[in-house]
């Protein structure tokens, strides 16, 4: 199976975890509607990516790909509130806030995060590989929660005086560097390049992201451009310029591919990120894949 | 050292995995004050009562009552938001969104979630009964999360048709249940008697709680009374009158102390249940404990 169908349905089993005939309907539809359609599944990509390139346990590293897939829905759906962004649209359609209403919205995005860990318990529990959940639990709650994860990211938001490279670190690092840390430790592999692999992906895509906000159109995005400069929020072009931005990302890029550690897919790896990267811009502004 | 004791210990701790010289000061500060100065720790003295009974490991049981005050604290946090009850105050000062916010208390609440999965890990991490996280991650998931955790409970409110046992047993009874059977698996004891006693003391509680909101005084409580009549919520007075609602909580109390399965120290465990029942009432309407 390939990594999006594995990705796909290892999400949609975690779903089923959520789903009972007792529950709130309003509630699991919110959490399914927050879900799919999804957008690029960038972040569990790449866990499938490295777990791959490492020879990772398949059912840990999907469980993994998929609580942070999970995580990353639910921190988009509470961003997106009206105390927030008050985001109308995501993907292309109504925000959760809009269709559900603004109480669903904080519950589903609560429920999401739960639901992350409760899938990656099960996936476990009836595995091998058990005896990994520890660390792995603590991978990705540290890339979600405070002092360092999304949601401290978006916390900087909130503070008078903003570090910037916390808070983009926090925002945006931390679930990248989550993503390959948890898709090297689905087999046992710690070495501290594969968090540095990571984190300079998240920083690129983070640039990826303030280009587009400037540049693209937002039908292409399916979610509003200009919403930086709405919302006074810091992006790279307009500190920047384009150019400049552009090689930012490139050599962030090249750097993260120099910081894969040895490993028997490495050279697969490689490739897979280049590729992936190359698409994370307009494509009047990539340059072609190696 | 006494449970109290134990019980605060394991949560400064806990808090300090949120704690970081380079995270926004104001959401640690606002988790910080989510669960500092508690209420009466009910949930995690439970917890820690039956792992005490059935010779529980003290550290995972530890940190799986500290684990299930976090989820407690997170869901008061999201549940006094403006979109929810909107309350001003919470054990007898301004609730965390009249005092940082409401985009900090949302914030507060997601973190705490996380911050309870991440230091169950942590402890389990370093202590010979890892083997146990994966149940005991689960057992906790299912009590907060979708379809019949206390997000769940939460989210019956905003159902159009609500069933109350499925509303009431979400919204109380599963945290009491999980806190139930999480100290029981901290022992390894998996028998369903222990999910049985926490759901009827959850009900207890929940019956207690209708009566204080019916008939203490605001000051006794640290919070507004007379709630349920002003949000429409259900309240067992309102539905049985004062003395049959007094009759079914001892009821239920009764059949708790029944469903307590062989455990080492099951008549403290039955002596202790009985006190901690007693003190749910206000002086004038409670028993003498046995």
């Amino acid at each position: 199976m390939d990594a999006s169908s594995q990705i796909e349905r290892f999400l949609a089993r975690s779903l089923e975890l959520a789903r009972g005939s007792d529950g709130p309907p309003l509630l699991t539809a919110a959490m399914r509607y927050a879900v799919f359609p999804g957008g690029a599944r960038i972040r569990p990509r790449l866990c499938l990516a490295v777990a791959r390139a490492c020879g990772g346990d398949p059912d840990l590293s999907a469980a993994a790909a998929a609580a942070i897939e999970l995580m990353h829905c639910a921190s988009l759906v509470h961003d997106d509130l009206p105390c927030f962004d008050d985001a109308a649209t995501r993907r292309g359609r109504p925000s959760v806030h809009r269709a559900f209403g603004e109480r669903i919205a904080v519950l589903a995005g609560d429920a999401l995060i739960v639901l992350a860990f409760q899938s990656l318990a099960a996936a476990a529990e009836k595995n091998p590989a058990a005896a990994r959940l520890g660390r792995m639990v603590m991978i990705i709650a540290r890339a979600i929660g405070a002092p360092s994860g999304i949601i401290a990211g978006q916390a900087w938001e909130c503070e008078p005086q903003v570090s910037l490279a916390n808070y983009q670190k926090a925002k945006t690092g931390a679930l990248f560097a989550a993503a390959t840390e948890a898709g090297a430790w689905a087999a046992g592999q710690a070495d501290a390049g594969w968090h540095c692999l990571g984190e300079r992906l998240g920083e690129a895509y983070q640039i990826a992201d303030d280009i587009r906000d400037v540049v693209a159109d937002a039908t292409q995005l399916g979610k509003p451009t200009g919403r930086d400069a709405a919302l006074g929020r810091p992006n790279a072009v307009h500190r920047l310029g384009i150019g400049s931005a552009v090689e930012r990302l490139e050599s962030l890029v090249d750097s993260a591919v120099a910081a894969i550690p040895d490993c028997p897919g490495a050279s697969d790896l490689r490739a897979h990120i280049r590729a992936e990267a190359s698409r994370l811009l307009p494509r009047e502004l990539a340059r072609p894949a190696a």
